[in-house]
Parts: structure tokens; sequence; C-alpha cells
């Protein structure tokens, strides 16, 4: 019935989205056949995002931790550890929902089922944030990673920034066809070259070259609180970013999905978790620290290659990753927005779709809102980080407690086991998403504080707004059959001319009844009268009413006019109006159409028709 | 008949301005007999401008000579002398022009009775030049006579301009109704200042206070070049500002007009001769020259009343006297526009009056422009007055070139005489008006250089298009009786709702034959199925045709069926759009309707009518 509303609200075709995956994956958004996914090729193409988080994952722990100095910083690994607890939790559980969801959705369509609108909206909110500050923080990340490599680029962090997001976006609005294929080559050397730095690191002992600011044993010894150990936990979470996008793109995969897709996200959990594990062993054995200036990753890959051309390779080979991690959101966001679009949460334009299958406004306000973030924050990764952590918890935790629910209703084989395994995650993942905000609140995690109720609240307003619209517009109900009525057009007149005459004709051919209007400035009788001398000389076979503009206005003496004349018609009125080819000849017309037809509408329920009398170059 | 064009072009009666005076007087836009000017009315109403350009000039020659030391200065008085011989060349010739024009008009007026249009257009230009900088003029000096009293101010120079400039536009806006009464208090409250600072000047020996930067014995003695006097000649001439005014605006003085304006155009001359040679001795025998933050006569007023109560009031008259000054210019460059507008040398807008008389495009355009041009000049009088002398002298030079012309036609009583005072008239002017360009070329000449062509050319042009639009509306020919046709209408439907129905009954009433028009993505056949089944289970009494959209774009397809299935007939597109009440609801809409309406309006010859379709709030 909402969906009616939306065809109703906007009767246009091209309004109505072509029947998409509840959500499609971001790389493949329209998947063909032809560019369905092996496990390796899914692995490569979904997992873009969770393996660009191992580029600022381990910073953020660092970060945290590094306020207790080198005692703090000796607590890397646990808290890593923890970290990749969690990860095999939510790797399993999300598991379960590869399993549960075969048509993939993610934490959306698992509230949608599950826990009512509301939350789903929250869902959805908080996956548009995702969205969004994942390109902001990999766009940061990215240019963070170049700037470590080429420090005389640090100045020009912010300009960087955008330049890499107006590139992906131009790329985005140009509309190319991904294929899955594309970012199996990138992702596969970005992860091959960390693991390359991993097992080099290992096997020398030494660090290649000195560590820009290695712990010393002037360090104060500062107890470490649990509470620093639970925020270093929560930010680092950060790292476990994009495990879910498998779950959500399922039917992206080859049949058997179901089994592809889950073998894809166990890999994915592997992989990612040797990278954290092997990156923290390494920070901890050479005592790095956080600096300004150089990522955490560009310093464990000068420690563990040198500084020479493998470290230089992969800084950019991580800078290519995260550019193409920022754009899956471009992938994603449009078609979620398309989703809620089609729902009837957003305004129906981000259904649209322009030429090669483009959602250019979902692109556009992408673009617009992650520019907003990177200005405000600088370009620094490591103030966008935190906030990405929240939003992607919110929607875990929401996706893990649907999936609580749905065992339950389920009842199947085991189902405490597994609902106890999603609870476990769901607890986890709450705990970390209120640390973070609370821990962050006032260092801009109050904006997510702020975006994601605002959001929902919105969402729930234009439903309201269509739902009305659809009533008024009587959805569902075959419509009687339209009859047709007696018709009287109104043309307002200025002058006798050939414009003139063109209007009048045209009203004669519409309607049954015609009446020419002019309205005269009371303060210009001697107008009046030329006029009315003009028209007598021309004597067309139309009725003339004058009506008076006491004040210097026209508007409403004519929409008082047809008000009072004609209170319970079909009135048409027809305003001509020259139009010039040229441009900027538009500036030589008066604005006296657009004041008639304001007011006209405004003041009464006529129907305004504009006649436009071209005046070719 | 070009007359006739703008009626036709734009056949609004709101378009056509009220018969008015060739050029009104500024202060007098509309002349009602209550406020018909005697002499000294006259003389108080209308030379406001000239007087306040006494605050002005002298200060202009002082700047050119103090280049050259005191020796420079020492030729203060004899390049004022100079100045008001020429003023007095000029007082007599515009007696001429009074009485050969009792009609008023001025430069523009003379010129396009003798020197044909492009230069009536260029003396236009320099007018619309003219009241454009004597706003900015007026304005900043009237805040640097404010900030000389209160050195405090000075740091807010370019603020105090705007918020004066924007004092006087709201006032302009509001339309008070001039009356020339108001402004012979003030005009007197100054003249009367100067004088009694002249007097009490020349009584006093020795400067009452200490002058700022008085001319030492330390100066170089540099030689004083005829090109620097000619120079101090040409800037000093922007005290003559102003002169033209009164025969701009014969028909507002009380019969006998020409006499009683001839006299107040001699008053004016003698009482501004005085004034500036008055102060030129002051400024020679106290030895003034220019400092920054303080007006010469703001110093001249200090040595001569002392820093006391005296001084204040000058300057807070000054100030006052300049803000009319500048008000002036917005009774005149508005009636001026209208008139050009009403020739079609400028859109028909600026024929547009709102409430209360006011031409409000006028209005608004001459307040942006004198705002640009303070923010240009910094506020600085200095830089400003240059620019002013020129387009001035333009227009000066125009008129007596005009009226040699005219005496060389009338051929009356001692024509010769005449027509040789005009001539050594324009000669002088012209000549000014050369070297003050010239000499500022590169201080900001180059914009009125640059202006006054790109005006008239512009002028012609809009004339040229307006001949061509009253062409195509065929003007002065009484048009053939409108006779009604068969006419179509086209309906663009996306679905079947209320809205549908509405519009089919609407078209039905309309036209003779109804077509209702549905555009199919090529990339989306079950949706042309659905919307085919929804029709026929509607199946209103209405052909339907369906248009394949092979590219995603509605527009052309739809501009295409109509061209080719009606070439030659009286086509209308009727769309149909939902319109909630509330405003921000609006984007809840999508764009269709535009691009329906864009695309049917480029690529046919039909008409489009938009319905709108109301949903209360």
């Amino acid at each position: 019935m909402l969906n009616t509303a939306t065809e109703v609200a906007d009767p246009e075709p091209d309004e109505r989205p072509a029947p998409e995956p509840a959500t499609a994956p971001p790389p493949v958004a329209t998947g063909h056949d032809r560019d369905r996914l092996s496990v390796i090729g899914g692995l490569a193409a979904l997992s873009l995002d969770a393996m660009a988080s191992v580029a600022y994952g381990p910073e953020a722990i660092v970060l945290v931790l590094a306020a207790a100095g080198g005692t703090g910083l000796g607590f890397t690994l646990p808290v890593t550890a923890a970290i990749a607890a969690l990860l095999i939790v939510l790797v399993f559980s999300y598991r379960q929902v590869i399993a549960a969801f075969p048509d993939g959705g993610g934490s959306y369509a698992v509230a949608k089922r599950h826990l009512g609108r509301r939350t789903s909206l929250t869902a959805a909110a908080s996956l548009v944030i995702d969205y969004v500050l994942n390109v902001a923080v990999s766009t940061a990340a990215g240019v963070a990673a170049l700037t470590s490599a080429f420090p005389g680029l640090l100045p020009y962090t912010v300009e960087l920034c955008l330049a890499v997001l107006g590139l992906v976006t131009l790329v985005n609005l140009r509309g190319i066809a991904h294929s899955a294929r594309t970012f199996i080559a990138p992702t596969a050397l970005f992860v091959g070259a960390v693991l390359t730095v991993i097992v080099a690191g290992l096997l020398r002992g030494e660090p290649a070259v000195p560590v820009a600011a290695p712990v010393s044993a002037t360090d104060p010894v500062t107890a470490v609180g649990a509470l620093l150990l639970l925020k270093a936990f929560a930010n680092g979470c950060a790292a476990l970013t994009g495990v879910e996008a498998i779950a959500n793109a399922v039917p992206a995969f080859r049949a058997p999905a179901v089994r592809r897709a889950q073998r894809a996200e166990v890999a994915l959990g592997v992989l990612l978790g040797v990278m954290l594990l092997g990156l923290a062993v390494l920070i901890s054995r050479y005592e790095i620290r956080p600096v300004p200036g150089k990522t955490v990753l560009a310093q464990v890959t000068d420690a563990a290659l040198g500084h020479g051309v493998g470290f230089y390779l992969v800084q950019i080979t991580t800078t290519i990753l995260l550019a193409l991690a920022a754009n899956t959101s471009f992938g994603g966001l449009p078609v979620l927005a398309q989703l809620l679009a089609r729902d009837n949460f957003l305004p129906h334009v981000f259904a649209l779709r322009a030429r090669r299958q483009v959602y250019r406004y979902g692109v556009l306000v992408l673009s617009a809102l992650s520019a907003l973030l990177l200005v405000f924050a600088g370009g620094q990764m490591n103030t966008l980080v935190p906030l990405f952590a929240i939003g992607v918890f919110v929607g875990f935790t929401i996706a893990q407690v649907g999936m609580v629910r749905h065992w339950r209703a389920e009842r199947g084989t085991r189902w405490r086991a597994k609902a106890a395994l999603n609870a476990v995650g769901a607890v986890l993942t709450g705990a970390a998403a209120v640390v973070t905000t609370a821990s962050k609140f006032a260092d801009g995690a109050w904006i997510i504080a702020l975006a994601l109720p605002v959001l929902v609240l919105g969402f729930e307003q234009v439903h309201r707004s269509y739902r009305r619209i659809g009533e008024r517009l009587q959805l569902g109900r075959v419509p009687d059959e339209p009859c047709r009525g007696r018709s009287v057009v109104v043309v307002p007149v200025g002058c006798v001319s050939r414009l003139t005459h063109d209007a009048l004709a045209c009203a004669l051919s519409l309607g049954d009844e015609v009446v020419a209007l002019h309205a005269a400035y009371h303060d210009e009788p001697a107008e009046r009268e030329r006029f009315r001398a003009e028209w007598e000389a021309w004597h067309p076979h139309v009725p003339l009413a004058v009506v008076d503009a006491p004040e210097r206005d026209l508007g409403s003496p004519v929409a008082a006019y047809i008000r009072d004349t004609y209170p319970d018609r079909h009135v048409f009125v027809l305003i001509a109006e020259v139009e010039p080819s040229r441009r900027w000849e538009r500036i030589l017309r008066n604005n006296r159409g657009n004041v008639l037809d304001r007011a006209v509408r405004r003041g009464t329920g006529a129907i305004v028709c504009r006649m436009r009398f071209p005046v070719p170059a």
C-alpha cells in the first residue's frame, strides 16, 4: 500500500526503481549473473572495507594507550587480542545471519523483520552514517598514508582529501559499471603487502630504521586503568568495520550462495584477525607509539622493511585501497537511499536513476556530507575513526539483537546456543558503542548522537507526509470515470497584440467559455481608457472584464475576481508570455507571469496554464 | 512605434509608467502643483549636490598640488579661481539650456534632440554613472566628515559607508514622498555653516588651533609643471558637479518657470563660487595640506572656529547634507532608468512601479552598484572623486555641444555669441574630462572608460531585442479575429490515481481530443506491464499511448512523440503535479514536471499547462 503510495504520490515511471536485491552489495549494485561471486572473488570484492580498516584500526588502539605512556602501550597486544576475540564472535554470528537471511540485507533487513519499524529505521540511519563516515575515514586514512610517505604534502591534507573525494565522486557520477573483478587485484595486493610487512618484521630482530619516538625509560610509569583499556578496545573496534559487508550481499554469490558467503565470511575473519594480531606484535616489539604526520602502519613498515622501495610501495598500495574503500560507500548509500525512498522514508528523488543506473542525488548528497566531515575534522583520520566505530556498532548491535529474536521465533535445532552467540555479540558491540560514544562525546561523538535520532525522525516525518499525500490521492482504489465538465478559461490581457490574439485563440479552442480579464491600475485611468479603445478597435468576440487594482499589485485583484465570479467551477487561467530564445533576453521580460501565477495559485482553486510565445533569435 | 513595442512586448498595464516630465527633478519625482518651486525653494531643493561638492572639491585640488609640496599648495587659489571661471561659463551656458529646453531634461534631452541617438545614449550612460558615483562619493565624503570629527570611527570607514547607504536605500524603498521643502533647512544650514567658517577665518589672523601638518621650510622647493596645474584643475572640477540639476528640473518651478530657474541657476553659481574661493583663501592662508583621516574642510573649520562645539556642528551638518546629496540620486536614477525602459533601452522591469510610486529595481540596482564602488575604493572619497568628475564632464560636454548645434539650427538673435559661449564651455569641460581620465586612468578611471561604452552598447542591444520582439508581435496592426481551433490535449500519466483522474477530467473539459501518454523505461518491461494492467482495470474512456524511453530520460521521447504525432496541430500538454501545502514537503516531489516541461518546450511547439494537485497540511 505504501509502495503504491510512492508510485501515486509521484506518478512517474522514472520514479519507480527496478526491483533490486533488498540490499545489493555496493560493488555489484545491480548483480548480473556474469559477475556473481566465487568465494575468493567475493572475499576480494566485499572485504575491501574490512581490510582497509587495518590501516586505521591498530592506530586507534595505540592512540588511546599512549595516554598511559610505555606502560599503556604494553597493552596493545592484549587489547588487540580482545578485539580479535570479538571478531570471532562477530564472524560466527554473521555466519548465522547469512544462513537466516539468504537474501542478504544485514542489520536493516534483520531489524525490519524482527524489531519493528523504529529500530529498522535506526539501523538504516546508522548505516547511512556509516556510509558517510566510511568515505570520510577512508579518504582521510588514504591521504594519511600518502603524507606519511611524502611528508611535504602534510600541509595540504584537507585539500588532498577533498581532491580524492572529488575524484571518487566524479567517477561515480559517470557511473562506471563496477565488476567484482575490479577489486580483487588491489585487495590482494594490499593484503599481500601487509602480510609481507608482518613476516619481515617477525624475522627481523631490530627495527630496520630507528623508530620515530621509541618508548624510553624516562616515561612516567602510570597505572593503566580498566577504563583506559575499555576505551582502547572500543576505539580499536574501528578495525572491525566492514565485516558485515558479506552478509549484506549474499545474493551476489554464485550458488550455493549461502555456503560460499559463509566461507568468505570466515576467510575474511581469519585474514583480518591475522593481520591485526601480527601488526600488534610488531607494534609492541618495536615499541611504536603514535606520532603526528606518520601513521602507525607506516612506522611499522619502516621498521620492518626499512625506508626503501618496499616502504613506498606499501604506502601507495594502502592509499589506493583506501580510495577504493571510500568508493564502496558510493555503491552502497545510493542503493540504501533508493530503498528508503521506495518505502517513502526519503524523498523520491533518491530513487531517481539517471543514465548508466546512477542514483545521482544519493551520490551527490553522500559526497557533500563526507566533504563537510572532512573539513570539520581537518582531514585527521584519528578524529573521524571513533565516530565511525559508533555507527558501525549500533548497526552490529541491532543486527545481533534481531538475530536473538529470530532464533527465539524459529526455535530450530540448538537455537539456544545460536541465540546465546548472537546475544554475546550484541552485548559486546553494544558496550563498545556506548563506551566510544561516552568517551568521545566532546570530540565529535555528539554529531552521531545528534544525527542518528534526527535521521530517524526525519525518515518518519517524510513517511507521514507521503502517507498523507497517498491518502489524498486515494490509493489502491480504482478512480471513477473521468468525465468532461464545462470549462471556463480566463485570459489576463494587458494590451492588444499578436500575443493576446494567440492567447485568446488558444483559450477559445480550450474552453466552453472564455473571458478576457484586464487589470488596470487605479491611479492610471488614462491607461485604462487607452486599452478599452484598443480593445474596441479590435473587437474580438470575447467578453472583456476589467478589474481595478487599487494598490500597485495586479495579482490579488485578478485572484479575487476569479474567486468571486466562479466560486464553484473549473476555472483555467491562461497566462501568455513572450519567450525569447536567447537566454539573456529573459531579463527583458517582467515577472508579471510569475506574479499572476503565484497570486492565482494562492488565492483560488484555478488551474494555471502558461502559454509561451516564442521569439526566435 | 517603439513605444508601442514596449507595451506589446510586455503587455502589462503595470509595465506602462505613468506619463512623466521628460526628466523629472530627483527630489520631486512626480511634480504635483503643491510643491512647485520658488527661486529660493528651487535653489535649496536642487542645489544640494552642488553645495555638497564643496565638501570634497577643494580637497581634490589640494590633494594634487600637495605633490609639489608647499610651492604646489601655493597655487590653490589660482586653480580655484580658474575653476570659478569655468563655473561662470557653465552657469551662463546652463541659463541658455534652461531657456532652450523649458521642459527640462539637461544633457540627455539636448543630445536626444540635436546629436542623435548614439550621443544621447552616451549622455544617458554618463548620467547613470554620475548617479551611481554621486551616491558613492557623497556617502564616502559624509563618512569622512564624520570620522574627521570622531577619529575613533576611522577603522570602520567602509562599514559606516555601507550602513549609511543601507539606510538611504531603505528609506527609498519605503518610498517617502519627497517634498522640496524637506531640503531647504539642511542646505541652508550647511551653506550658513560654511560661510560662517569663511568669515570667521577671514577675521582671524592666526589659526585657532595648530594645523595638522603645516607647510614647513624643510619642504623641497619643486618646480610646479603646467601638467600638475591642469591635473589639479581637472580634479577640482569635481566641485562643479550638480550645477546641471536645476536645468534638468525646469518644470518643477513655479511660473514663470524659465525665469525662476535661471535666477536659481545664477544664485547657485554665485553661492558656490563664493564658498569655493573663500575656502581656497583660508586653505592657502593656513597653509593647509591633505592629511589622512581629516578632511581639508575639517582642518579649515578647526583653524577658523577652533576645535569646539562649532567644529562638531559643522562636521555633523556636512555629514547630514552629504547623506541627503546621496539620497538625490535615488530620486534621479530610477526615473532615468524608467525613461530608458520606456524607450526600450533598459529591461522593462525598471519601469515597474511598486506601491508608493517606488521603482524598486532602479533603487536596488543603484544601491548595489554604489556599494560595490564603495568597497572597491575602501570608502575613500579621494579615490572616487576623480571618477565622479569624468562622468559629469562627459555630460557637460555633450550638453554644451548640443547647445552649439541648437543655436546654429535656430539662428536667433546673437546666436553666434550664445553658440560661442557654449562652445567655450564644451571645450573646457571636454578638456577637463580628458585630462582627468588620462591622469587617473590607472587609479580607477578605467572603470568609467569601460563602463561608458559597455552601457551604451548594452542599451542598444536591449533596444534591438525589443524591436525584434515587437516585430514578432506585429505591432500597431490590429490582429485578426481569434478563432477557435480543434485542440489536442496530451496528458503524461505515470500511474493510476486520483491525480491521474483529475488530470484526465481536466483535459477532457479542455480538449476536443485527449490522449494519455505513458513513457516507460526500456529497461523496466515489468513496470510497463504493471501500468498497462492498472490502466485496463481502470479503463477510462481515454486512448492510451505508450512510448519507450531507451535512455533513462523521459523528456525527449515524450517530446518526440508529440512532434511526430501532431506535426501541425495545436497541442496542449497537461502536466499534473502534487502540490503539498507545507513548504518543506516540496522536496518530496521529484522534478519530473520540470523535466517534461523543459523537454516539451525545447522540442515542440506545444503549450504546457501545469495542473497543481493541492495536498492540504
